[in-house]
């Protein structure tokens, strides 16, 4: 287990399998040169016991979909290692859109999405954890989950 | 003609015109060496019977709304033929950024987008087709269109 | 001051500080090669009388909206700056994802997010200023501001 796992482990968290696709069209990331583009994730963790679908500012809380967030954190992480072979091989998180199934007046979008950015941000540290971000209210996402990501992460030569 | 274009033609679609914009400041994609990426692309394709406007959900089924997706992409397509040349240039579809004009409660998502992503993966093939994805819910989209697509696309060299 | 910094004076602009964020989990942008992957920024500009805060098709016009895209690539500049050291190394403005906080039935989100393209377009240029879009519905945005607006810029080598 390479220093990054290792260090998940030992913040507490596990990773779930890498997400299956209902149909082959489309897969978790696409990687070009050092870049990988990766698709949105939902909070599918099994070994969590997390609230995966509700809507902000209806019937999830922040702290509920503060936990959805890190569980899409981890489901990323599940896939981003599948690519690249080892979590070690991650140089920086660049990017991360989060989307928030959420009403038209919820304001506390950023503290949903932090359960994935702190997650990222203590896992690979100040540096190449701090990265760019939105969080923003969607009408809707797939199923009603309560949240999804995707984003950019770059890997070492 | 060249084989993509081809094999369009006998899966039994055309090409609209690439789509023109109203303002200067903006256009269908930007190269940055090999990678393209693209604007928003509604489904606007005169030659398509389809309804390209309404709200999945309320005023359009889930199989209108996948008729949407395919047409978006291939106005997409139009565009990427407009600046790489031939569509035999595209080495991979990267990721798309499905956006879906649906109520709160709408949770298919996923099926109206593979109107888009079966269409690229079938023309494309199972390695240069399959692709990242996000398909989520928006509150609205310009002048009440349906559905809109964005997304990378990686060139040959 | 650079050439472009000298040009957004003549226009009548100001840039703002560069966003801080509340969490180091964070930053404005990230940079990958001569690529910027931008955060979400939303209308913070001290220095400009605007209506930050709205839902456009409801208590926000148009033409507030505009200004409010403005501010955000005002904000965006700040950011730029900050990373590239001066916006004449900015080579090209790749793409936009412009946000609208709006109603479900609101039609006119290509003519909010004008605010930022058309800065944007008339500062770098009809060749580096031309970019791609997207220009879409959100349910809501983070307390409640109108617009917010991620993307991509590329910088001179």
């Amino acid at each position: 287990m390479g220093a990054i796992e290792s260090r998940l482990a030992a913040m507490g968290f596990t990773l779930p399998q890498p997400r299956k696709f209902p149909n082959p069209n489309r897969c978790g990331c696409v990687r070009v040169g050092n870049l990988l583009f990766v698709s949105g994730h939902g909070p599918h963790h099994p070994g969590m016991q997390i609230k995966e679908h509700g809507k902000l500012g209806q019937d999830m809380t922040v702290e509920e979909g503060y936990k959805a967030a890190q569980a899409s954190a981890l489901a990323i992480l599940a896939t981003v290692k599948a690519a690249a072979g080892d979590l070690d091989r991650v140089k920086r998180v660049v990017r991360l859109f989060g989307m928030v199934n959420s009403t038209p007046d919820f304001p506390d979008h950023p503290k949903v999405i932090d359960g994935a950015s702190d997650l990222f941000y203590q896992l690979f540290g100040p540096e190449a954890g701090c990265h760019a971000r939105s969080a923003v209210g969607m009408a809707g996402l797939p199923r009603g989950q309560a949240v999804e990501i995707n984003g950019e992460f770059e890997l070492r030569d």
